[in-house]
């Protein structure tokens, strides 16, 4: 009880502070988050020293070499997250910003505002670097948050909120805009996620685990951000020569993300010709886990087990099936994807058409790498996260997604 | 368990034909809808029957006559639910709507196309109006619904959701589209608001405590509908000719809706030229109570008692309560509304624009009365209810409130 006072407490300083934010200008935003790129700068290698305790820790505990790997920070990666704070600087205010404003009928002007939403909550796991990007978007965006990272990253959160805290405080904007909150534990978290009516929206970012046990238990609005299950369909039609850099680019250029490909469809027709150009990416350090088709025309690919299909590997391994067509691949799709990123390879520009209508993903790519479902390179500047549901937001989340509209009506005295 | 297993299997069978809804055209889906308007006419006098034995039923059990009206369908309102479904059909399709498509400096084209979300849940009390209602908007926008309503009008909405199915089925679409589900006690009901994974939207309309059960125990998205307690807040700058008409029209137009006016917030500047002027609304049946300084004023005002403050009286009565400023007002506002709607009368352009952007509120006039916070008003059409939290839609839902987008990229090859 004692714990769900003091989180109903903190919330409670997050909703005042999310009150003095909603209206702040944009200059005073940007010179805040001015004054946490400089705070980061200057404080660099205390934030180094304890980054370096929590990964001692982490090692020492036996977390694994690529967690402890998005745990690490160093002078580049830090210098990452000044640019990215700086880019959110030079990003445009959403909030004011009036849509559709017209004129009805009876001469009252009728339009939207874009507002913040209020209070967001953060969950996730042992990425420091989420602590400064979700605190830079939410208060560019005007909104109040609580970071709530993970345990083997917590002196870094500690350091890196307090940072943020400080660059709030020296324009004279609230510091309680930005709470970090100590890691909690299973139970604990139940309670910050129940906290009805303190929290607006609540973002998990991490593995499958963490959302479905966050949804499960929420009642606050969440926003969910399950795996990348990205396939690529190369049809009849293709272009085999792209469709073997899709494939490369997809997979091999940063294997552990979300929209990194994780299963190529070949239609049978061209399985014979593009299939055997997979060596080159071998080479590479590919593993090909193929079906029996596959198999037979690539035979230095593993079989793939029933798993394999719709397993998110971020790794260097890419599932492979050979499909019959479209309405296979479709189908493949519809059983196996998880509404994340769908790409295809075609000229069939009928084809084309259908795969944008007919696929369910929040975002469906033709003739581009799956890499492309991204913020910055969807043209919508830093993101949150990827949602893969589709309530409020589906995709990328960018500054708009943190944002409401509010009717607003001006008239001369009109009546109904 | 048994029926938990009926549930998920209807739920089942919403998502199916939700699937093949999605694709459909403008064309077929306005076919239905005429259909519906069709069958509605056609089977009017069984409709008015059945309705009859519901009210019967629900008077001889001793349902407020509020509540009885509510219920009751005749040969008028039933030729408004016809014309609403008409209205509907000639509404634009949202689905395939394509937003923002830009070319990025790679030569990829980006933007996005609404898609309907998939199937929708209504939850909703004995105004067999609705059932009709949402089952033409979810079938415009491409859902699928499932329709729970009051257990007052099950005679009602089993026949209205027969006449759905029958237009469906007459052009081929998939009649599962729309289906009634038989009025569930409060345990079941905890058991439909829990599928998670089969329903992608719940909306509740109705009392706060129906709000409140199904937010509590939903397991899956919710856009919740509370009640409007509305203020007027009347400036020393206003037009007291127009502050009058916008209390009148705001309160006596139509006292039952959650857009009428509930609460008059008076500057301490205008109070004795304005609030004797309100007895010629007296005249019309209006009851004021007021606070000390009201009563003073107007010497026929009841003393409110706290809890007329915040109260959604949707009667003949009316709170007031006079201010020191545009301060106070807020301060009241906060305090007290419901985030639904609020408006101001003023003369100030200065305390207008502070108004429209400090007050948070769906929706927020200046000079008209609350009753505009209606989609059609508003000029979005028909709606689905009006969303009094941030989350997805705030404000009238009409049915763009009923898709997402989905972002679609064509490439040419493109690789990151």
């Amino acid at each position: 009880m004692e714990l769900k006072e003091e989180l109903i407490a903190r919330a409670a300083r997050a909703r005042s502070a999310a009150v003095t934010l909603a209206p702040a200008s944009r200059a005073d935003k940007d010179r805040a988050l001015a004054a946490i790129a400089d705070g980061l700068l200057a404080r660099e290698a205390d934030i180094l020293a304890v980054n370096a305790e929590d990964v001692a820790e982490a090692r020492a505990q036996g977390l694994d070499e690529a967690m402890v790997d998005r745990l690490l920070l160093d002078p580049t990666r830090l210098r990452g997250i000044v640019a990215a704070v700086r880019e959110i600087a030079q990003a445009e205010d959403p909030v004011g910003e009036v849509l559709g404003m017209k004129r009805r009928p009876n001469g009252m002007r009728v339009g939207q505002v874009r507002i913040p939403l209020g209070v967001i909550a953060m969950i996730y796991e042992a990425r420091p670097n989420v602590t400064i990007d979700a605190a830079a978007l939410c208060l560019k965006s005007g909104n109040a948050v609580l970071l709530r990272g993970g345990k083997e990253a917590r002196r870094s959160n500690e350091l890196l909120g307090e940072v943020a805290r400080q660059g709030l405080a020296s324009v004279g904007l609230p510091e309680d805009a930005v709470q970090v909150i100590a890691p909690l534990g299973r139970e604990e978290t139940k309670v910050l996620v129940g906290l009805s009516g303190f929290i607006d929206l609540l973002i998990p970012r991490g593995g499958e685990g963490l959302i479905r046990f966050v949804t499960e238990h929420a009642r606050v609005p969440v926003v969910q951000h399950y795996k990348g299950v990205c396939h690529l369909y190369v049809d009849a039609s293709a272009d085999l020569e792209m469709a073997l850099a899709l494939t490369e680019n997809g997979k091999l250029s940063r294997p552990g993300v979300c929209n990194a490909l994780e299963c190529l469809l070949v239609h049978e027709a061209v399985a014979d010709a593009l299939l055997p150009r997979l060596r080159s990416l071998q080479a590479g350090g590919l593993e090909v886990r193929g079906d029996e088709a596959t198999c037979r025309i690539l035979m230095d690919a593993k079989p793939a087990s029933p798993d394999d299909y719709g397993a998110e590997f971020l790794a260097k391994i890419l599932a492979v099936k050979v499909v019959s067509g479209y309405e296979d691949a479709r189908a493949h799709i519809r059983r196996y994807g998880s509404q994340h990123t769908e790409a295809i390879c075609t000229n069939d520009h009928g084809i084309a058409e259908r795969f944008l209508r007919e696929v369910d993903a929040s975002c469906v790519l033709v003739n581009a790498s799956t890499r492309f479902n991204d913020g910055g390179q969807l043209g919508l500047g830093a993101e949150v996260g990827i949602s893969t549901t589709k309530l409020h937001a589906y995709g990328p989340m960018g500054l708009a997604s943190l944002t409401a509209l509010k009717w607003i009506v001006e008239g001369s005295g009109q009546v109904r």
